[in-house]
């Protein structure tokens, strides 16, 4: 019933962000609008709980009732992914039965963000946490957030831990990708995923098996295709649709001054479209007006520029909402 | 009952080892030994669930039991305080309102340790919390680990938010403490309290109120001796204990190659004395043999230096275990 | 006489090492093989004192040494770049004016690495420096050395500076490296090459003019049929010599402990290739004899690999040093 | 003729800035000017070409001139310390073997600043250094310039080579200092000099043999007082003193936005004292008229509060001033 895994794991799995309607209230409606606008666009599973998701920021209550509905709605159309991070060993592990017990199908884990570990602690540590986990396990590499990263000689260690099956690197440092994935050349089916939509294009043109692309909650068919197309050698359409991402990159991504602009450009967008609320978990808060209005001009511009693409795309975002009503609609 | 937290707080007041038995279960009754062991060095207050305490390891139904004996044991002899540190807003709360309901005296926060928070974002989020928490609030800056810091200027904004009432420094920087302790030296009331017991010495001689010494878990009346002189400016005294402290901190902390060292070697000696296990939480595990060898060595030793300082001392920290038989031995 | 310099500037431009016999006697025989060397790969220039030229060891007699041998020996075969890097803009403006007066085509410049500079500060630095030099300035990514970057809004402010035509980033950020060539969409001349050789495939692939390869001081040849096949966007070969790139890159550069091991790495293959002598500039130290078996190991498995590439490769590089039996050989 | 250097070197030796009328042209009389300001206040010894006084911006030649006329100024006074640091050997000896022969009486290095050298590496090159430099040489410990610091261990180490007499820490971190003092415990003679003025007054309540204080360029007799005031235990002395050396620090030093806005503090008062020009060297520049009017205020503010302290200190340090008509007065 549960999604088959697939060794390894390719395609665009977004990072879902969490639609909320206060600090420890799910967006009900607003999760089914974004699960939905998400499957449409043909992506190859989902990421809850993830960074975009504002994991770390949520209770363990709304993490599970997150962890409940999501893969209610998804049902067995993807896979779903559940991160599992967490300062306290126990937590991941009670977080894994969770997902497992909803039929989930892995799970993803970034090194415990308080305390630096070392390389040798961390192998350690993923060695007992794994054989206690239910469900394959993803690594996560993202030391702008946690000061620890999975260096490349640990990862081939983890590699041969059962249940390690693949890596997820948002390090934005592709000499480090490269040498993971040059180390990891006799393990062709552990899977090697990349973080940042940037590096969609370069990073499965040269090897990896897909991303993990947040700009996917809001335009999933973009990224799909971008998949598709790098897959496919085709660098014509690699070229044009690359840059439409940088074009969000460089726009919708650099609203506001701080790190938090990210997540916030992306719920701030996802409101404008109708499909959930923007409230952001503390200790971030979504923008005010004069950045909503920034993002409402970008995101018209982008929407504009995504119609020539129409005839490459098989069907542009957007119109994957055409015909709903019933989408919340938050006052601003 | 319940103790009244002074203003400003002064003192000695040690952030306590968790004693473990596993990675999800209190060692009961090293705990009672700890404690104490620890009130009988005449402490000034004891800081339970900070990052000594290693409670971002820990799972929440474990710091809830922890508040509830450790809070049982001391009754009403010195103020408790409490690490509600966490990613995640709420689970913050819930710990404050666990620690409220067993006479806690005080709460300790440092800044979430995952997203990286703008100084601006910081200081709505402190807003906000302080406004839902039951009890006084000190602040916890500890860079190293958070990535974050509580700018001066942030804290100065922080101190008018009510409820929020100190400060707890580990940033060793201490160009950045007394720029803190110019800044607020119109808020006579804000507690300034320094985390390394390397600068316990020198901050109180400045105008620190006191300290979160770690290595009075093992020799707390050391540290409220050095307090003590400090505070008469007995330069002499100040002198010769704080040699014995730098010999603690030089000898002790420095076996074994990572971060992690210094909370093991904390826990090794109280396990040598007798006092509670070493088990150390994920994703740490505790000293081998050689370095229990290096540990057993260094702890004869300065358990022999701190003969001669008796004079001193009113009582030799071990003097405080004679007698007591019922302690908890572990094998090893 | 001397090369015009295109617009943009394309291809494989290795950064030379600095051939030495001592900390400040250049290896003038190794000099002159090693520029034959790499100039009979291919490729389309030449940066002399950069950070794989240990520039910022050198004495200045011997940085102008340097210059005006290079020159002598490339004569107007490639563009000549020099880097003009210091923490002294009068000691920068005396190499600019001394290169150019070898007739080098045009400057390379990190930021000053010892105070750390805003970027407006940086900016005014710039406008100032660049109005005093008397040749095209190519900006010099690479922050993990100097601390500070050059941000992608400051590049783009700098490219309307009279005279700054490029920049070369050395970050492995990619991230980094595809916003600057969005922000840059509107200057095709601006020049964008790419540092690290782990990155030359990808980088070149989205649409990077070049590679700043150090591996090229070894192996020229296949650091321009890569760029040549990325250009022809024949992936079938981009994937064979990037794996070589790689492997390059996980054994030579991976022997020792240490940052400086790369730059080792790389003269101790060129000794061991009869190049040039391998001694490094304090504050480093060549390998000693266990890691030159290393090399000696991976370096002969290296040339073996290539064999089956020869068909592909125009030339192997080893071959240009067939019939050669001037070469200096270093006793080791 | 030449003063001796004591062992260990105590008290307040300032980090002269360096005067300068444009980038590569030193102000002369301001130096005069600056040097007998400096020395009226009763200073142990006198910095030059520190970070202070700018010198990795200044051209050799300026360097060089800036040794010939500051030890002619000086004379047999107090022994002169200069700042060798450099990123090449070669140019370091060269600067040591200048300062020899003008009479200078040691010599103080950083870490190069550019490459990361590992501790072994750091410590080999401190070997083949100081066996080349005619003079005693203190070790400089400011990571967040250079990115290496010099661990405690490695001090150890390097205080058994010939030559090497002490150390500056300017890394702000107390527990680094006071690890460093207990490891060099049985090496009396072996100078430990604090940087930041914000520590001078505990560190020698620690035991630090004095400091390197930046603000004795403006107030000499005031650091100068309160290393007394500490030598002598005498702490009502030292916390009035202490307080105006703070309110120093978090208005002087606090104007501007950048890590410059010290120097350019300092230089800046130094030109409204009429001693001498602010201009900074690239890449930084001089404060514009916003901010001197904030120094201005802030200036007269401290000059004020200066005055009660009058009879605490001998002279105060305006008063040094009095009288001098020819004190060159840059219009702004």
């Amino acid at each position: 019933m549960k999604p088959i895994l697939p060794k390894p794991l390719r395609g665009i799995i977004p990072p879902m962000v969490t639609p909320l309607l206060d600090n420890d209230t799910l967006d009900v409606v607003g999760l089914e609008n974004l699960i939905e606008h998400i499957l449409a666009g043909g992506v190859h599973g989902l990421f809850i709980l993830g960074t975009t998701g504002e994991a770390p920021s949520l209770s363990y209550k709304l993490r599970q009732q997150l962890i409940e509905r999501a893969t209610d709605q998804v049902g067995d159309r993807v896979p779903v992914l559940v991160g599992i991070t967490d300062t306290s060993y126990d937590e991941s592990v009670k977080l894994a039965d969770i997902a497992y017990k909803h039929g989930v199908s892995g799970l993803v884990l970034a090194p415990p963000s308080y305390f630096p570990v070392a390389q040798p602690e961390l192998l350690e540590y993923l060695e007992h946490l794994a054989a206690r986990l239910p469900l394959p396990l993803f690594l996560y590499n993202i030391p702008g957030l946690t000061k620890v990263k999975f260096e490349p000689k640990t990862i081939l260690q983890a590699a041969q831990i059962e249940g390690i099956v693949g890596l997820k690197d948002s390090s934005s440092d592709m000499t480090y990708f490269n040498t993971v994935k040059a180390k990891m050349k006799n393990y062709p089916d552990f899977t090697l995923l990349v973080g940042p939509e940037e590096l969609l294009a370069e990073a499965v043109l040269i090897g990896a098996h897909g991303g993990i692309s947040g700009g996917a909650n809001m335009f999933p068919r973009l990224y799909v295709e971008l998949y598709n197309a790098a897959m496919a050698r085709d660098m014509q359409k690699v070229k044009s649709l690359h840059e439409m991402v940088m074009k969000i990159s460089t726009r919708i991504y650099n609203v506001g001054q701080y790190g938090s602009r990210i997540i916030k450009g992306i719920k701030c967008v996802l409101n404008q479209l109708n499909i959930c609320n923007d409230f952001m978990a503390e200790p971030f808060h979504k923008f005010h007006k004069p950045q909503k209005l920034k993002i409402e001009k970008y995101l018209a511009s982008i929407q504009h520029e995504l119609q020539p693409l129409e005839g490459q795309l098989h069907q542009i975002p957007m119109s994957t909402l055409e015909g709903k009503t019933t989408y919340y609609r938050q006052s601003h």
